[in-house]
């Protein structure tokens, strides 16, 4: 398998800038999957172990990008890209540049402009997994911006993992991760809350977990469920026909109230349930809970 | 089947106090499962259809509960369980009282101490699902308090759904009822704001959930693998060798920014970049994200 992907992918020379514990993952993924891969790091010594399997070190940045059609950058943020790519800006005309560190929409944007005005093409991306995944089959990296550098580059994209192209706006790919992490960090919030609720009468979190993660996540919050849901956010349509914000505000205020009368953090159901409260208000009585949503979608002012 | 379940369940007789919409479903379940059912509501003719299925309807809440050893009410609340209760003071002593309402621990440990008082035996109870899903198989009911009530009336529990018992603490139906529910707002929550964030740059909220639902949350967030650092939550273990708190609290202040710079509701995320901050403030500085669980262990202050 490894001998066929070799020949496949040798003649697919590809330049990667930025060997981060993520940067390392993806050179060595490419390395792996038969590409004749050039680095350069600020730090040259992490390329040791590269160069020892076959990869090529350049001197410079410069260097680096005229070696390959397409660069590939894994850096700390975008700042640090324009920075550290600078130099290469005669390099950069007519070639390729994929960009994989995390940032904003509005900082997508911005390098857009930055990459046309130094005459290449340029594709936003953002990495889904951790880096001991990279290279794993499902491995999810979301692309966006330039469907025609994702279309020409697809070889070491592939390589690298399972790549998904979003659309025209470049500022997809990261705001889809933001949005993804946003989901992450906010159910792992809710798991840490309620082990916190039932650990107020001593029930161990190895307890609790055997029903809340074994049973009542997987089952009873059906993300399948949720998804044939969608097309009414889509609408604005939240019939209240299984259950209400008044209900849902009830059940809300029982988790307020039963948190502080534990004796935990409060503060994380109390906002549960003022934007229940909130959207009763704004006229969504008797709708279904989704109608949260319509607040989500607006701007609230800083306290 | 049913007739077989009939020829089991139709010596147990069993009394239900409460018919609203769920008290409906349990009593529907009661006679299909082949129990004698003594029925009792403040609205009688809500019974009328149960009584053309054989029901019994009571005249008063004494006969009610004077017609069968165990009696399940399924009331608005405490309250309104205590008010329609309390005519019926003699026909409970040596009976047994199981409660399905929702309500809060200290209610649950109140209501253990008014039974006791009039002599009956008092088991709590919380419903995980929907009346629609009362009596199909993996409806969870949890229980909790007096084990003797539980092991001597498990059949009309069992007709009901899949009965767990949690412990002798009378509290932790009810508890745990609110922890799993608080996950799961905060779940529904998560998905509503990341589909907002998305919503933002036009993202329609039926693309979205193509990934975010049908890809990242049930392979991402992966339950199994949290249940199995439920035990260094129990023992105030946060290795920081995968993630550290301010690895996470970057990425929390990137999902806080990108809602603002995208003009949506950005409370929820700046509450959750706050923890992160607040942890690592307090000391927790290289450890996990999991770390979060000692703030939650705590009460918080009114703002
Ligand atoms: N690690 C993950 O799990 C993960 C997952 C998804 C996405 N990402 C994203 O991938 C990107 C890279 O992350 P990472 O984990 O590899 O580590 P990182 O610390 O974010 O980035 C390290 C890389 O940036 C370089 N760098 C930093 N400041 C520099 C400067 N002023 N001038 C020149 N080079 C500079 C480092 O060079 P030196 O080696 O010389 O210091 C190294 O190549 C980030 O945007 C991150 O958000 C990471
Ligand atoms: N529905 C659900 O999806 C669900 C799921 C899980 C748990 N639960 C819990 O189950 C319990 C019952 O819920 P529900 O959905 O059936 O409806 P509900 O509106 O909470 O309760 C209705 C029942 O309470 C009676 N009632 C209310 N106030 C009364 C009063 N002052 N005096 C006498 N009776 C009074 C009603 O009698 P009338 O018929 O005469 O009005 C009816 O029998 C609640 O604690 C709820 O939280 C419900």
């Amino acid at each position: 398998m490894t001998t066929q992907q070799s020949t496949d992918q040798q003649n697919k020379p590809v330049t990667l800038v930025g060997l981060g514990p993520m940067g390392m993952a993806l050179a060595e993924t490419l390395l792996k999957k038969g590409h004749s891969l050039t680095v350069w790091n600020r730090s040259p010594e992490k390329a040791d172990g590269l160069v020892a399997k076959g990869a090529r070190r350049a001197a410079t940045v410069a260097d680096a990008v005229a070696a390959s059609p397409v660069t590939i950058v894994c850096l700390t943020d975008y700042e640090t890209m324009y920075k550290v790519l600078e130099p290469a800006a005669e390099a950069l005309r007519g070639r390729a540049l994929v960009n994989l560190n995390s940032g904003t929409p509005t900082e997508a944007h911005a390098a857009v402009k930055w990459f046309e005005e130094r005459g290449a093409g340029y594709l936003d991306g953002a990495i889904m997994v951790p880096p001991f995944l990279v290279g794993e089959p499902g491995a999810v990296f979301l692309y966006s911006g330039s469907q025609s550098v994702y279309d020409q580059h697809l070889e070491p994209l592939t390589s690298l993992g399972d790549p998904r192209f979003l659309g025209d706006d470049p500022g997809l790919a990261v705001l889809y991760n933001t949005a993804m992490l946003d989901m992450m960090y906010t159910t792992l919030n809710g798991w840490l809350h309620a082990t916190a609720l039932v650990g107020s009468a001593n029930v161990s979190a190895e307890k609790f977990a055997e029903l809340a993660l074994g049973w009542f996540m997987p089952v009873v919050v059906d993300y399948a469920g949720l998804a044939q849901q969608a097309p009414d956010l889509d609408a604005g349509n939240y019939p209240g026909t299984l259950n209400t914000l008044e209900m849902n505000l009830n059940a809300l205020d029982h988790i307020t109230r039963t948190s502080e009368e534990q004796g935990i953090h409060s503060e994380h159901p109390r906002l549960m349930k003022e934007l229940a409260e909130r959207a009763i208000a704004e006229g969504h009585s008797g709708k279904s809970y989704l109608a949260i949503y319509e607040l989500f979608k607006k701007a609230t002012p800083r306290p």
